[in-house]
């Protein structure tokens, strides 16, 4: 295993560290917004990438947002629309994060993001969260305008890095994104950030369950580990 | 008009329909289950589009029900797996839909259902409903190995129906399957069977918005309608 490649949103970024602020403009109705944002936020990648019809990730974030404070009958103004999509450029890092990969950085590990995020939001959350100076490449499905989990999206990663599938490991929280991952022939890691998620039934699974990135410098000297696949 | 074609689960067939016998075999669960399971399945039928990892509606549907039920932490033994499959295969319909169907075909319009479903759960669907002798056509998206909103499966429409697709309607009560038709160049009409939900904000909007098939039946004479795009 010559280098790690981690998903950002969800993985690095707490998705629902917005959760305090929504609830700050929408009392009562915090946790709601900031769970329903997200799904949405997920289905619209989903659906945008099947229809051809690609919007880079900001966008699709922002539509996610008019959608669900519509659906949760919440007033939406333009100032507090604002608030939130700027507060999605700075979403708090896990507390594992900048440890986990300064460990990973100092065993020789090459370390990329591979996000669904826009350019410009992936480097605003990376300088926020301070590890931008520990990362090999940030790459964007921007690139190539299409969403994960498409086979397309994590042959980006190889590509690259100039590192063969078969020697990176890829990081994530999101149960359909390891899938994915695993499907198109990367060894995946699941970081479980939620406690009794099931596996997703989609026909590919981790290679691994780790419960924080710190985790993953215990396994190094055991990479490169078997690939499951369904 | 020449030609109205219908989404199959959740317009024509209520999918909460088997929230009575999911609440039977796992009592206080059983609403849980069933958004949970409809949500599962439309999320699988997406993923395994864009991983290029086809499987037909009716394996996404067990594998949706399998993830559920771990989900909640619901004890999924063998025959209960079979006992809520089956009831897949004879949901109810709509009261509004045979009814519908019958005024619509008596005004001399072609009526298809275009949908997620393998042909042999559209089969025992349409004829449990009794309305298989109403349809001159059941189109599947198994014959292309492709789930909605591709392009490619609202095109298979006017391919089987020989109507150029400026001449069809198309009718969906899921918001994502409207853009998705209004996209790929259908007229699609939004048959909204949830009360306060907005539209997806996906770019493209329903050209009318109803709430009974028996409502396409007054905007028959106005046909063609103009199609809005986003």
């Amino acid at each position: 295993m010559r280098a790690l490649v981690f998903d950002a949103y969800g993985t690095l970024f707490d998705v629902l560290s917005v959760t305090s602020l929504c609830e700050l403009l929408f009392p009562g109705s915090g946790t709601a917004l900031a769970v329903m944002w997200r799904s949405k936020q997920l289905q619209y990648s989903l659906l945008r990438s099947m229809m051809d019809r690609y919007a880079d990730f900001w966008q699709v974030t922002q539509d996610a947002l008019v959608y669900s404070t519509r659906a949760l009958q919440l007033d939406l103004t333009a100032e507090k629309r604002v608030q939130l999509m700027d507060a999605y450029r700075t979403l708090h890092a896990f507390p594992d994060v900048k440890p986990g990969l300064a460990q990973l950085k100092s065993k020789g590990l090459s370390l990329a993001i591979l996000s669904n995020g826009a350019p410009p939001m992936l480097a605003s959350a990376t300088r926020s969260a301070g590890i931008d100076g520990l990362l090999d490449a940030v790459i964007s499905v921007d690139d190539i305008k299409v969403f994960k989990p498409s086979p397309r999206v994590y042959a980006l990663a190889p590509a690259r890095l100039g590192v063969p599938p078969g020697e990176i490991g890829f990081v994530s929280s999101n149960g359909w994104d390891v899938a994915g991952a695993a499907s198109a022939g990367l060894t995946a890691f699941w970081i479980q950030r939620a406690a009794a998620e099931p596996a997703d039934e989609l026909g590919y699974q981790a290679a691994r369950v780790v419960h924080a990135i710190t985790d993953l410098v215990a396994y190094n000297s055991a990479f490169p580990f078997p690939r499951q696949e369904g």
